[in-house]
């Protein structure tokens, strides 16, 4: 009997080695995952989640997810932990997946997986934005300059090639500046403003708002929003309670994952000032077809995304055929033999 | 910032080579990850179980625990394929550890997961064996003889070393065979028989029974049982419902989590032929020294075990540990920089 366990371990360089940041790919592969979906084909229990410390919020949640049609289930592991930058000065937060093929049921990959989740994240809003968004969006504003606003910036420029103007805001200048000396060079053709710290100057005139910042602080206000704009919601509490009243229709990743959690919907939902009829429908309903988008240019359209472990599980499986494919990332053999097929030396009685 | 994530990947060499499988040591691990959940330190979340194929019973269990105090969170990620040995050729169970810390909620440690996952298994029966069979108990029996049965025999051999004679009974005689060609140059001084598949032979006068066997088939009787033994249930339904009647304690590793599973006793509550009250007592409350174990020599005591995920989480950091003393395992840089941070060639617009 082969009891020879092995697993390609692979570092987010390998990712990017591979070619895995490919926007109008992981697009396309995000736009799949819905349709499986709506088709019923995705395994998707609860996230089981755990907070260690109440006052600061630091927590690991684990999220398992798999498509069967695709012999793929798995698991992000993501960690936020708010005061490490404070405190460590490194990042708040962490992400691994591990993935296991459903022939025999043995793991075969273990990655590093912010690359991932960042990707699906602003690859749905994208795919929103596609459906919710006037097809001629000039501006658009970002409230957060970190790594989700970045990557919201290439996927919304993929699906909509008329954004000319981006202006971005962010609590540190320094933030700003990154956003901007970063993706001027990807986009040349593009121009954009920094707006020193004053959120509000991110927002009034832009035709698409990404608010993709950390905190829980009702930044964005209902009165700095254009009317025919979209709106999109990638944190928890970052808008009031004017910005959804506002809305002609909001629209969620899944609405029964979002209503249990704290962004600014949920709170409002759990407060009886939003109901199930408020929604007007979920993202997965649009992609298949069940729903219209915009129906004219004077909606404001609000989405929220909570992002779905599903989505990670099929980025990351298309991921790790790439890496594969590329000759990339290292096989590392877990078990050579079964315990009692090796030498007894090792086993203390 | 230093944004460089590292993790250690550990495989079942590095842990047996860091002198991992130390079995008075595990025992006393053990011991310890129930004072810690008898005194309600430890994270234990329910686990997430899907099952892809209700047929062949194809599963994988995400079980995530943590210890808050020795600042460890992890979780064991277990597949069950039934038919992989008669299909494929390989083994039907893999099982991998993923351990994080909780300082900044980094992942620490990647590693395999079948030797922990065994010698916990194989050392909560040894407690219970401490605390529940007879301290000259002279002959165990078995019934199944693959690697759970060959570390519960050197757990129950390290707890109770009066053990003289180890019958060993199983499907197969390459297994009884395997079994004592392992076992025997282990202990030299310990006489061995193969009951040459009569399960009977093995139950029959011993001491102690244990049923370590895949399948789910009422092997046991209660008619074999004797007089003052201690009986540790490990797999599924192995024994007859005249088993757990015989019994005049039954005493389990985490009855609440037993008590919702498919095992024998767990079927018997569910039809209402046991009750709460059958139930003499969990495990920690023997080793917290609230409940006493066994009174007299003349009971015949059963247990179940279900095994609990902070013990393997307990355990696997305890191997961590050995391994980073050890200068083994092989430390991999997930991430190097934060993701714009890096050069922008790689990414595709």
């Amino acid at each position: 009997m082969d009891n020879q366990l092995k697993i390609r371990i692979i570092t987010q360089e390998d990712l990017l080695k591979a070619g895995c940041f490919n926007v109008p790919e992981i697009i396309d592969i995000v736009k799949d995952a819905f349709v499986s979906r709506s088709k019923n084909e995705v395994v998707f229990p609860d996230k089981v989640s755990v907070i260690f410390d109440e006052e600061c919020q630091n927590r690991i949640n684990c999220l398992p997810a798999g498509i069967p049609k695709e012999s793929v289930y798995g698991m992000k592991w993501v960690s936020v932990f708010p005061e490490n930058p404070s405190k460590y000065g490194v990042q708040n937060l962490s992400a691994v997946i591990l993935l296991s093929e459903l022939e025999k049921g043995f793991p075969k990959a273990f990655m590093e997986g912010t690359l991932c989740s960042n990707l699906r994240t602003a690859a749905t809003s994208a795919i929103a934005a596609e459906y919710l968004a006037r097809k001629n969006s000039k501006t658009i504003g970002f409230i957060g300059a970190g790594e989700q606003a970045k990557t919201h910036f290439m996927t919304m420029k993929s699906v909509l090639p008329s954004i000319e103007i981006c202006k971005i805001s962010s609590r540190t200048q320094k933030s700003e500046n990154e956003f901007v000396n970063v993706m001027s060079k990807l986009y040349p053709d593009v121009i954009f403003v920094k707006c020193n710290g004053v959120f509000e100057n991110a927002a009034r005139n832009s035709d698409i708002i990404v608010t993709a910042i950390s905190g829980q602080e009702k930044i964005l206000r209902g009165e700095w929003i254009s009317e025919g704009s979209f709106y999109c919601h990638v944190g928890g509490l970052e808008d009031d309670f004017s910005v959804p009243y506002k809305a002609n229709k909001i629209v969620c990743d899944d609405w029964e994952v979002v209503k249990h959690r704290t962004q600014t919907i949920s709170r409002m939902f759990k407060l009886g000032l939003l109901t199930d009829d408020s929604i007007y429908c979920n993202l997965t309903e649009l992609v298949s077809g069940e729903k219209e988008g915009r129906s004219s240019d004077d909606e404001f359209i609000y989405f929220n995304t909570v992002g779905m472990s599903y989505v990670d599980v099929k980025v990351a499986n298309h991921m790790y055929k790439k890496v594969v494919d590329a000759n990339l990332g290292h096989e590392v053999i877990l078990q050579d033999r079964k315990m009692f097929e090796i030498d007894t030396k090792f086993m203390i009685k």
